[in-house]
């Protein structure tokens, strides 16, 4: 059996039950890379598991397969994966491979950031289309995610905003010496998005995103306890915040829609970082009836 | 401290490792009634966390809280919720009411239909604002739904549809007699549903859902081994499939969107009624290039 198991969002106390009986009886362990980078060390998860894990990049997992799945149909294989194994990032390539090799297949689910948001108090049906934001160049500033938003925004719905995060990147000096050393992996801030959001505000001028007009919810860390981080505020809020205040990445921005509803705006108050701006605003421009 | 702790969708084995640690040490767990009825029974939960459970139904989650969050603050008391505690069914009412009472408070996620319904193999950013569907009666046929789907079908999204559930409803002619006699719960099928759906479309007229030109997936006890159901078709399969076809409830419906993506036709053509109607269905009147 091939086993895909979704851990969950922060450390290795967030798999279930099911997925940690699943791991102790898989004669192979995979961790994709992504995972040990993001949440906790691979050392800690081995302890936790008592059992050796195999690194899997990204690469692996979506290109070679069948490393992966080999034998899978005489023996237990797991794969780890952070979140849920259909969540932001999914891993339909892998199963689909698997079942091309009929080589049966489980997916043990969790939480993932697509769900998890709900922390914030904003209701998960009043959210349209998720879009991701990369990281902007110079000459490269892809903005397809503002129609995205616009969509989302004239239906009045919330819009999930999934931040980039570039890991095994390779500096072009580097490149062009074919040295294969990888930069440190970056993620991009809430700051950071903040601010390319409204750069393509700028150009694109539909007034969907305005500095001091558009409320928005960060969150790092969902269901980590103590390194949970939620932060409200509008856009040019969010900007000017200092980034220590966000907590440790990933992080991600959800930018809220018209049709908020005061018991939103009520949950969410806990969150903001001035609970007057965020109560007017609310009520001024998103048209919410307070008390 | 106050937890929420999500149970997940199928059995006991799916709560987290961090969800069950917190169970064992509550001085007092409640499980909201949904759960022992959706799940797996009240004694099979009891016996597997080692601890007695108080039943709480919706009323008292709702109303009355303050008897689950009696001395919260002194002693750890656990609320224990199918899914997530920020799924479909929110609980932002008694976190507001904790917060007011200045007690601590722990959500601890898990799985929810809100994202496992990725296993249907669709992208869930592809996913628009979520509606549910309430059972008809001769004289009441809410369709607002209607207007929602239709929103994301202009835009091309994928529609989760979450269906009705009746629990501890009273009859009128027990109703009439002052006799609090509640009927057995009720959960709709997807064919109630699809036809429900089919009935508005032809008083609507918009075209969105159309017996032989619609595609839908149905899912049932998600992430739950054995018992788990994806079916996959147009909607008029779907409305002729056995009942038994579909497992166990809850049911829900995705209704396929038109930005469909040949590697989600392919992922869940797997689970298709007639697979050849199902690829010619998203080649033809989808519009996706298969091979």
């Amino acid at each position: 059996m091939f086993y895909i198991i979704g851990l969950g969002l922060s450390d290795e106390r967030d798999v279930t039950v099911r997925g940690l009986e699943a791991i102790k009886g898989a004669t192979r362990v995979y961790l994709e890379a992504y995972t040990s980078i993001l949440m906790v060390q691979k050392e800690r998860l081995e302890e936790f598991y008592g059992k050796p894990l195999i690194i899997a990049d990204r690469d692996m997992v979506e290109t070679q397969s069948d490393e992966i799945l080999h034998q899978a149909d005489e023996v237990d294989v797991a794969l780890l994966v952070v979140g849920d194994p259909f969540g932001a990032t999914t891993h339909t390539d892998i199963l689909l491979r698997a079942r091309a090799l009929h080589i049966p297949t489980r997916v043990i689910h969790n939480a993932s950031i697509m769900n998890a948001i709900g922390a914030a108090g904003l209701q998960l049906y009043q959210f349209g289309q998720t879009v991701s934001l990369v990281f902007f160049t110079e000459t490269w500033k892809p903005d397809s995610f503002y129609d995205r938003i616009k969509e989302n925004a004239d239906l009045g719905l919330h819009t999930l905003v999934l931040l980039d995060i570039k890991v095994k990147e390779i500096s072009d000096a580097n490149l062009m010496r074919n040295r294969k050393i990888y930069e440190p992996p970056r993620y991009m801030s809430i700051p950071v998005a903040v601010k390319q959001l409204l750069e393509i505000e700028s150009l694109r001028k539909a007034g969907i995103l305005e500095a001091d007009n558009t409320l928005a919810v960060a969150l790092s860390r969902v269901g980590g306890g103590d390194e949970q981080r939620i932060v409200a505020g509008t856009l040019a809020e969010l900007a000017n915040h200092p980034e220590a205040g966000f907590g440790q990445p990933l992080h991600s921005l959800i930018i809220v829609g018209k049709r908020l509803h005061h018991l939103e705006v009520e949950y969410a108050e806990e969150f903001a970082i001035d609970r007057e701006k965020w109560r007017s605003v609310a009520s001024t421009v998103y048209g919410c009836a307070l008390d």
